[in-house]
């Protein structure tokens, strides 16, 4: 299964994320078919805020050693922890089921959107998931440049704040694919213009990449 | 003003941040009163996730320079715009008016909970405001213990993340305070009762910090 999630508040034909998951996605379908494909957009369709009873069983289970998530409703006390998990464990359950997840992820203020980290904060449930034999496709872009030797080096907490999230949940470095799209802002803002051929250059390289990622392979097995 | 702002999705007592801002809230109140204390509850009431309308407002206002909050609604062009800027804008006035801010930010998996970051990415629309005369008190808990020397050293995306947001927006560095309680799982989890004695030093540590911070200074002005 390919869980695909969009994080961009812009749900316009601006949106760079938007626009190199769906070329993802496309090209996913196009080998996989589409009954394997699960589509949620976190800005249309936002995830419900954690709150009090979420955090109240999310410890108990933590008390109890953790228990793993069919065991959880045996913890459940009241009405409102019955309905935290009736949210959560769907959208842990698609976790789980994931061969990959793609995630669409523009960086917002240095950070992932807050619509995606609702859906961390959510699916996140102790114990709910380890993804050692799942992909992770990360597609980014950002207004401005954050690589080794830019002025802005040291300010991306958006992708190695996701590369240590994922791998605290047993996701292999080898699994987890990020593919970015830089400079976003030159094409809007007159004195960024000189950075325009640069910021066309990474978009293009970016979908080369997730071209190259659902192309089909000579030989490639149909088991994904 | 004293604009507080709690994140932590647990609204009940158990909240060490919403303990420890308290604290600083009432001891604030106490030396300045209560006329100028604004307080918002981000897990109860939620900012609105910002949306197509929001970028394209903010986009339109970089790409001519960036106006000052006064000017933006000449830029709006339809009805979701000014919706748009209807729910910022008096979000950006709470923090321009404010002398200090107060943030109950507890780590959710190595970052700022969702409803602190869906207030961020809401207030910091392009040129809203500069920080060069705020103070910023960040108040935190975490499970664990992130500092130098634990093997948990280098996953905390919340405090320098909060750090290089707020010096990007013109805070200095002497001006922003932050106070952490750390291990407060140990209280919780039976394989860290060991670590219990810890955590609750650094829980009155915290509280020391607090008090600190508001209690009425011997010839200090009441200007704040």
């Amino acid at each position: 299964m390919l869980l695909h999630l969009d994080s961009s508040a812009n749900r316009s034909d601006e949106s760079v994320t938007r626009q190199l998951t769906r070329l993802f996605a496309d090209g996913w379908q196009a080998v996989h078919g589409s009954d394997g494909y699960r589509y949620r957009d976190l800005a249309a369709d936002p995830v419900q805020p954690i709150d009090t009873a979420y955090c109240q069983l999310g410890r108990r289970s933590e008390r109890c050693g953790v228990l793993p998530p069919a065991q959880v409703c045996t913890l459940i006390e009241n009405a409102a922890e019955a309905e935290a998990w009736a949210v959560t464990r769907p959208l842990i359950d698609e976790v789980v089921a994931s061969r990959t997840i793609l995630i669409g992820a523009p960086m917002y203020n240095y950070s992932v959107p807050a619509s995606l980290k609702a859906w961390i904060d959510r699916v996140t449930f102790p114990g709910a998931f380890t993804l050692e034999a799942t992909e992770v496709v990360v597609i980014t872009s950002r207004g401005g440049a954050y690589g080794p030797g830019t002025p802005r080096e040291g300010w991306d907490y958006e992708l190695p704040y996701l590369r240590a999230y994922f791998a605290d949940h047993g996701l292999p470095d080898s699994n987890l694919r990020i593919i970015s799209a830089e400079l976003s802002l030159a094409s809007l803002v007159p004195h960024l213009a000189d950075l325009r051929p640069l910021a066309e250059r990474s978009l293009a390289a970016a979908r080369a990449e997730v071209l190259s990622c659902v192309e089909p392979r000579e030989n490639a097995t149909a088991e994904h």
